[in-house]
């Protein structure tokens, strides 16, 4: 089935492509927000819009799927993977949020640490995506899945190593709710993108 | 399918539209609670028998499912559509066991405010699940989605405007840990309710 | 085909076993440990090595399972089996890793009581598995799975309690933050348990 050209496949993977985008857009934007670290209404704002576009791609490929019989891997893959990758640029746009809601301002260097391997993960998440389109080549979508389970270990030994200085040296509970709460929010993020991974390497476990 | 008269069908329909009956009488009493603001162990109890009752008609749902060859809609929607009912009453019962370990007592006009919109949204819900037993009208059950998205919309808002209003007046720390998590929860349970929405749309997106 | 003696079928048993033992092993750790009150990287690195070992067998499950035509239950309720049996694992791991990085230090007896009903519930696990293999006394899968419900609704009942205390007398709110969310996280380790006794019996319903 994977090596059909049935016009409606090229869709699917032409969808993931353009989703995956989406999550791009998003955390390069995340990663922008957190280094000036002001978080406006109209910051809030635009990665909403992000957010919404990537609902709309995700709502298409379900759709997609519920009206299609051929699909070039498993429906339930299809599905995790729309959903996964949609939960990467919902989680960011929680967080930008968040930033809001918490009343954020200035620059934590920790959070554009973990924004900077947001943007690592979310790029080896892209180039798994598109890996998926060339069966020949497949051992390049494991690799990148390989990559995204070093960055979740990376974030993992990250917000371990920020929350043990937060219980160390914080005595502002106030400020140790905000900051502990969006740190492991940022982790999540990264579980997220294992959970693409996951999907993705079940992919090509079926294929082997 | 959906045109049959099986009794087996009709029953999946009649099970369903008791468990949305166990919600609205859920989001009622958590209405009529939080609005007097007394959190005492008869009140727990109460929502506790409420609860019980969603989880009896869930367990028979299930069981029928797992018994049943000819079902009005695919398996895993009639699945997800008793566990997504059923965690909307948990989650009211969870809030208001909640309120009770928390020590909270008085009226919060903030969380009766959610209250109100959790009971339109709970009847919104009901109806929907009541529109999928007549084909013939299906864009019913459609705009009462459309409604509990409006719904979930307006919950996040409300939820980002009082959690800002914490954040910028509150002083007590152990204050601010309760109410932020009932008013997150609570804006939860309009997640849960979005969640029924979308198992309909895609229920109604395999019908169309 | 639950009587067949194909030799992929026993595979997907011995390997359930398997992870069952090292629930078993993570549970057995996290009461001597906690009765110690000591939470050195020591510890945290042990208790990582049995979850990474939990993680290499649900890995095997999940890869059999999808090179496998003939599975001895259905495909959906391996795959659950497996993930939960291994959270129960993750989450016994990551309450040992939050207690180093919240710098708990000394014998918290709630947290002992909590690591008693824990350990309780891992032996009716491991029995409820044990018993999937022998067709002939299902009724025995029936009898743990309601034992690790009873533990579930102790466990309800222990957390309210401990988190009532917390908020009657605790006056220092990051201690509160702290053991707030350990004991919390205690309490998911049982509805953990409690998610594997609703796969079995599920499994159970569908050989009724």
């Amino acid at each position: 089935m994977r090596f059909s050209i049935f016009p409606k496949e090229t869709n699917f993977f032409d969808m993931f492509d353009k989703l995956a985008a989406v999550a791009i857009e998003a955390s390069n934007y995340f990663y922008e927000v957190t280094s000036k670290g002001i978080y406006t209404e109209e910051v809030v704002s635009k990665m909403q819009d992000i957010e919404h576009r990537g609902d709309q791609i995700t709502h298409a490929i379900i759709d997609s799927l519920n009206k299609t019989f051929i699909t070039p891997f498993d429906r339930e893959d299809i599905h995790a993977l729309a959903n996964e990758l949609d939960s990467i640029i919902d989680m960011l746009n929680t967080m930008v949020n968040r930033m809001r809601v918490y009343r954020i301002t200035g620059v934590n260097n920790d959070l554009v640490e973990f924004a900077e391997v947001l943007k690592k993960s979310t790029a080896a998440v892209e180039l798994a995506v598109k890996a998926l389109r060339d069966t020949k080549n497949l051992m390049s979508a494991r690799e990148h899945c390989i990559e995204i389970n070093r960055l979740e270990n990376v974030g993992d030994r990250m917000r371990d190593n920020i929350l043990g200085k937060l219980f160390d040296n914080v005595t502002d509970p106030i400020y140790l709710i905000k900051w502990k709460e969006i740190i492991v929010d940022a982790e999540t993020t990264l579980d997220i993108c294992e959970d693409v991974a996951n999907v993705i390497e079940s992919i090509l476990v079926k294929w082997a």
